[in-house]
């Protein structure tokens, strides 16, 4: 991740890693934002949270680093997602449903990784999730729409100038599921569609399909 | 809550407790919805869920039948908060910010209740939290965004035939809150603006003026 390549360039120097809810146009406006702010030295990181913060900008401060940097990206797959769900007309329902259990394969991950539940719980997991799934301003959101509306993916990619950071993000967390031995079943899913030429409705049967276990993250 | 009352009423019986994000349309339309079958007869509870569960219906099992009772009832509260910031345009981050602050107060009044973590983190509590807040098929939320709007709230509960349910839990978690001497601030607003009389952008400059923590369910 981005914070553990800093560290290796930039030896010496703390890395704070500033992730949650913020889309920037709103934080320029002046809306109310609240964000995590990550860093291991948490002296340092009461000094920044208490120069860059504003009753509009608000900074919860963790140590927690791996959390907020597993939380940041790995909701851009499930944005994808839940683009597709969105695209497919498969209701509301659906959508709430994959975002729950969505966050439960993420803190899986975070929490096998080394990161704490609670910093995947908080702004920069499900804060996060709950921002990119919801908003058409996410790119990974409307890139899953387009799938989900039947629109080949070399053909989305080919229309955009932006990166749509999803698309990568989905097999390196699978590699980083499997390197830790966890299932994440909707990520797997995704990263068949994107990359592994997998058809939609399949994968979708597919994770309908799974057994009944208890509800545990 | 309703299983308790059940409970005493009917002693002997198994308390069954069926709850998470759907919109009885959606169901009914055979679009795929999960949902938190809380039980605290595990045996029955597998024979309900292969009784009632098809794909496009699916049920996880938990015995925690006081979280899904406190995560289905406050969720109602919080979709009031999530329409006042939608009301009053505060934006999609602040939005997000709400929802992921107002379930980590769902889960400390849960888990200070007896609840589990995982069940307000699952389908009842999440889940149904971010259906609740993001669809104005939700009375609660519609409630809400009304009174960001400024209306007042005797004229939106006159003009309307169904409860809002939200109205009474709002007073109801608050108590169950002071009893087990936790803080719960957005639940607390929501409260004093429906119940005390007080001012919705006092109440909003109350919560983001309160001082910066560690970010912690």
């Amino acid at each position: 991740m981005l914070g553990e390549i800093v560290t290796v360039e930039m030896p010496g120097h703390a890395v704070a890693h500033l992730s949650g809810p913020s889309f920037a146009l709103e934080v320029v406006s002046g809306l109310p934002t609240a964000l995590t702010l990550a860093i291991s030295d948490r002296k340092i990181g009461e000094e920044l949270a208490h120069a860059m913060a504003t009753p509009l900008f608000r900074l919860y401060q963790t140590t927690d680093i791996t959390g907020a940097g597993i939380g940041g990206a790995v909701k851009n797959v499930l944005a994808i997602a839940c683009g597709i769900v969105t695209g497919r007309a498969m209701g509301d329902n659906a959508r709430a449903a994959l975002i729950t259990r969505g966050l439960a394969e993420i803190i899986r991950l975070g929490t096998a990784a080394g990161g704490k539940a609670e910093t995947l719980m908080g702004l920069s997991g499900l804060g996060d999730l709950v921002l990119t799934c919801s908003s058409e301003q996410s790119r990974n959101l409307s890139l899953g729409i387009a799938l989900g509306k039947g629109r080949p993916l070399a053909d989305i990619l080919a229309s955009r100038a932006s990166v749509t950071e999803g698309v990568t993000t989905a097999a390196a967390a699978l590699l980083l599921a499997q390197k830790h031995k966890i299932e994440m079943p909707i990520v797997s899913a995704v990263d068949a569609v994107l990359n592994r030429g997998a058809n939609i409705d399949a994968e979708i049967k597919g994770l309908l399909s799974r057994p009944l276990k208890a509800e545990v993250a």
